[in-house]
């Protein structure tokens, strides 16, 4: 492989099919050394096959690599992506001929929705669409740590890595983002306590800054509010926006660097 | 009533059954102007029972009294709420004879449960399990204000207030409480975003401080995290433990000076 730096691992990246998390994959596979591993999951089969496919063609058989189409917020689906990690990197697994050790297990709890922007927080009346929107944006990332926590445990020289894609949101309430900002806090929250857990783990909040995507795409076109409407198309407009390639480079550096303060929320605008 | 300085008005509360919620029920019982109204909602029909009978007697037909026993979790518990509210409090309803005009629209969201705290944030691998938390502690304290915010919409000389019962957890991550601190910091951001929306809503997080409560006690004796059972205990054997009374009186300060600024976090210590 290109780089290595990461040395041998096994990466999961959540919500890989496009935006940061297809540019966070591309980044993280040209850094791993031969004969490790990455898991892919999305909703979308079709995106995923596409990204898999450049991947498979760029990397060859050094890199152990799965594209697993999965919605995280089932059961099915959770269980399929703990299923795909223990297949694609079993625990007996000894390191290739001459290789390193098994050194990194590194996960990125990238899936994200923003939910109904269309709506002001009085127009969530609806218990089903709240619990639907915690479900996919918050019990889907407690559950796929935990089970990934579990099922590859502390050893000698494994460094464990969480990211949390996080936003200014989770920070700083945005006008009819209830829910996108309720969950973003959430997660936040609930990964600064993973990191006062369990010391050994490297928990990192990450906001990647506003990225040049569908899902802004969506800010500036359906937010309720007319002001963050203009704001967002101010943003495009002016070249604000990031290219996700340049904010995923940000995320790599910081964990090469691995100097953050485990459960820190760092910003890409963060010196 | 002793003391009307809230005005004549209509106050929810949630969780109203016992601690912090039956406490801060009496207080604003005492302080409502005749001819108001007080919803009070929880989950125990017995000790909800105890409440409203020892309310009616001490303010009787001055004060339109409903316990309604209900959860807010359930969709059917939400609609008997909005049902009771309405019911309690028709928008045409005239004031009683010589009395002021409707004045306040005061709503206490103090339901909450702390979860289970034996675990650790690797031990949550049950999405239902999470699922559930996250219905109760977010999503029905969000439904129940968006609700209640639709049928006593503003009018004029109607100041509507929001309290969301938060807690240091909201801005602290706490060892083996992944939930409740995910919980109250989904809370507190989720009621910002309202605080932003709304200029004519009042809204405020109150950190209510460690009370010497059920919730406490289960605190001291169930957290996962040994050094978190011991701070507990000693704060209740140091007398550090404050008296529901105590904590909800200072939120009837706060609402009656009027002065924070909606959507703030304000914590009992703070000056």
């Amino acid at each position: 492989m290109a780089g290595g730096e990461l040395g041998r691992g096994l990466c999961v990246v959540s919500g890989a099919s496009r935006g940061l998390g297809r540019s966070v994959a591309r980044a993280v596979a040209a850094r791993l050394a031969p004969g490790s591993a990455l898991l892919l999951v999305a909703r979308s089969a079709a995106a995923l096959g596409r990204l898999e496919g450049e991947l498979a063609a760029a990397w060859g058989p050094a890199l152990r690599l799965r594209a697993l189409p999965a919605d995280l917020a089932t059961d099915a689906g959770l269980a399929a992506a703990l299923h795909a990690a223990r297949d694609l990197w079993p625990a007996d697994a000894a390191p290739p001929d001459g290789g390193p050790p098994r050194r990194l297990l590194l996960l990125i709890n990238n899936a994200a929705t923003l939910g109904d922007i269309s709506k002001a927080f009085v127009d969530f009346t609806s218990p089903a669409e709240v619990n639907s929107y915690l479900n996919l944006n918050v019990t889907s990332a407690l559950c796929l740590t935990s089970s990934i926590l579990k099922a590859f445990p502390a050893e000698p020289g494994l460094c464990r890595v969480v990211v949390n894609i996080s936003s200014l949101c989770a920070l700083k309430p945005f006008k009819t983002w209830a829910l996108y900002c309720t969950g973003k806090a959430a997660r936040d929250m609930m990964f600064q306590v993973l990191a006062a857990e369990e010391p050994d783990v490297r928990v990192l909040n990450y906001a990647p800054g506003p990225l040049d995507t569908d899902m802004q795409e969506l800010a500036r076109t359906k937010s309720g509010d007319p002001e963050m409407r203009e704001q967002f198309l101010l943003m495009k407009q002016t070249g604000q926006l990031l290219d996700c390639d340049v904010s995923s480079q940000k995320l790599l550096t910081l964990l090469l660097e691995d100097t953050f303060e485990s459960g820190a929320h760092i910003d890409f605008f963060d010196a």
